[in-house]
């Protein structure tokens, strides 16, 4: 006779648990994201959170398209590249299912530089995009000269430098990077600046080993630098690398994406494969950078809150007491009470990732769905709020909390699928 | 009429604590000690903390002062360089009187590189040698040949490639990288991961750009990414350069130096010139390393206290909860209440060092020899454990109180001195 369905839930979620536990993601490489991508041919680009039309694009997401369009050369100049966007010559496909995250709009092309994250122990795989900085960048939906000339660099000799060094110094294990970084005051959303530094101080003498001039070197340096969210890029795809191996488990309701469009808000479940459950994306509360107001803002965008998903972003709150206004606590010290909150909903604690402001706690980890509907708490997510028309870029930062939607929806889903195994299975 | 000596010291301390929150500390050049200190001559040696005879030498500073021999190649052996310490040929002169700061033992020979820190505002200057790493190091002691050749690797190849890169870059401002590591869980005594992360970060670009050769920069970055309390000393120097501004200010109470030699610990007053204050030092509490116990520790030594004296270490525990343990909280939620009571013996708080889980209040700086006395509230100092005995090293890390003589001293001192000077400007 089969257990019951909560015990299968049960026996399901430790698992999940216990793997994500027992992930170890290695930045192992910097590849040319279509040489990992087989769908990224000519014209065919990704883009963060549940698919999108043409017709319902946002406008940061459809000025980061066109701004690939041109990296790319695929058009000329900036109406070109709209036009061809327009006449549905630019096929969109969504990063997650090509193992890709990418922050804000997500937008990966075939020659861009992505790194690439395996686990050793599981041996999954996931890429996201190398972070261009902050300010006019094609995430926020920039496009100019500036942001295709920055970009090409990246491609040019920023990734062949990174990946020679990661090469030499045989990959980076970045589980006990970023559990340091957790003691440094990084969240790993809003904040990076000790995981870059860290990253940065142990790749350095792997870039001397193998750079091919001192020029290129103390560029590549700079470039890190003066980039205290390089990071971000990594710790998503260390998060995406981590969370496949707590998917596809049958009988799980844990969390194991959540991304948003800039209309769309989606999450999937480690139980219920690879099918997205979707509401309207929220407008973040946040900051705005000087000369912008709420009114400007883009609703919610981006693969980056597969950080909340892992049990970093908003989860980690009480690690990163400095970017506490961000997330609109009146004080540093109400930071604990959010991972306390964000603890109510989720089926354990890491392992790896600990709080020392918290006696060393481990961030909470693995979202319950049920959890989420029982006590009508969502998943708080840190974020970048992206100006709502194409071309202009970031404009602040904040927070935003999933809609409750996606998660009823999904228990309804679970709950039809599971009780009719149940039932094919009796007696 | 003069103002009562009470309105005169208030006056005095104002204008050390505007002092201290207006210096601008560069770290300028690694200079050779001999060039910077002349006082380096053959067969002088610097020491840290108030000033001691051969008789009386701790044996960790008598292991440290052998090795500095040997590196020196005074003599052939260790029993030849012990001898000429036991005969009265090595002159000992204190680090504090040449502007010298030094962790542990603090030796500094002339053939040393020091790091030169030059504060832009009050041009006033400090030095410290290259932190050495840990386990067995000159400065805990320890003088075997991989001590003395480690010490010839930072003469030859370190220091002239920090040189060329910092005058590369044009010096380092030390207050806005200490003051971002101290949002990054840095106390900068104990723990300095966050501080020498980020030097490494912002010094790397400029080490590629001055480098001789790409081998030459691999290990100096390699160096510096394998020792997390690289920039103690960076630190150390940057906060005896800061004080200086605050010493020799008439009339003001607040402690500029305290120090300890292994035997002894000593305190100078901003208000009592070069005078030191000197009692028996404590042995430190703390955690040991496995093998080790506490009868096998050394009392308390080194300069590293001028950073207690900055409001950093000790008084800036609410900044680093993962290093709670080491003084003794059971909890790193008690982190904030070793800040909060040193808050009760300084003048004011820190405009430059923000600790963001107290939702950025200042560090508690300018320690008050008057309430030290009235409150019976000593410093709170983390500090390093040497072996006792000579040629051993770092066997832990933990804590130590000042002791309360010194300011009671220096109080019944000030009272004098001052009460003299009043009286005889009387009316």
């Amino acid at each position: 006779m089969p257990s019951p369905l909560s015990e299968r839930i049960t026996t399901a979620n430790t698992e999940a648990l216990r793997r994500i536990g027992t992930a170890a993601p290695v930045l192992a490489r910097v590849r040319t994201a279509r040489e990992v991508v087989p769908a990224l041919g000519e014209r065919v680009l990704l883009h963060a959170g549940p698919p999108v039309t043409v017709e319902t694009l946002c406008g940061p997401m459809r000025g980061a398209i066109i701004g690939a369009v041109m990296y790319e050369r695929w058009a000329g100049d900036l109406g070109e590249a709209e036009s061809l966007l327009e006449r549905g010559k630019v096929e969109l496909r969504c990063t997650h299912d090509s193992g890709v995250v990418g922050p804000m709009a997500g937008i990966v092309s075939g020659s861009m530089p992505v790194f690439e994250v395996r686990d050793a122990t599981h041996g999954s795989v996931a890429y996201a995009p190398i972070n261009e900085g902050i300010g006019a960048v094609l995430r926020f939906g920039a496009n100019d000269g500036g942001v295709v000339t920055r970009l090409r660099w990246l491609e040019e000799v920023l990734a062949p430098a990174l990946d020679a060094a990661l090469v030499g110094a045989g990959g980076l294990l970045l589980v006990p990077l970023m559990a340091r970084a957790l003691t440094m005051g990084d969240e790993m959303h809003q904040r990076n600046v000790a995981a870059t530094s860290l990253l940065c101080r142990a790749m350095a003498p792997a870039l001397a080993a193998t750079a091919n001039s001192g020029e290129v070197m103390a560029a590549a340096l700079r470039f890190l630098g003066e980039n205290d969210q390089f990071f971000l890029n990594v710790a998503m795809a260390a998060a995406k690398c981590i969370l496949n191996a707590a998917h596809d488990i049958p009988g799980s309701t844990v969390v194991t994406v959540m991304s948003r469009n800039g209309g769309e808000f989606g999450i999937r479940v480690g139980g219920l494969g690879d099918r997205w459950f979707i509401a309207r994306a929220p407008t973040p509360v946040g900051l705005y950078f000087p000369g912008f107001v709420a009114a400007d803002a883009n609703p919610d965008m981006g693969d980056s809150a597969i950080l909340e998903v892992l049990g970093l972003g908003g989860f980690a709150m009480a690690a990163a007491p400095a970017v506490a206004g961000f997330v609109g606590l009146p004080s540093a010290k109400e930071a604990p009470s959010v991972t306390r909150r964000m603890g109510e909903i989720t089926v354990g604690r890491s392992t790896h990732f600990k709080i020392p402001a918290l006696d060393f706690d481990g961030t909470p980890t693995g979202i319950d769905i049920r959890r989420v509907v029982r006590l009508e708490v969502t998943p708080i997510i840190n974020t970048g709020i992206a100006h709502r028309r194409a071309g202009v870029g970031q404009i602040g930062a904040g927070v935003v909390r999933a809609p409750l939607e996606v998660f009823q929806d999904a228990l309804k889903a679970f709950t039809a699928q599971y009780a009719a195994e149940e039932a094919s299975a009796g007696p």
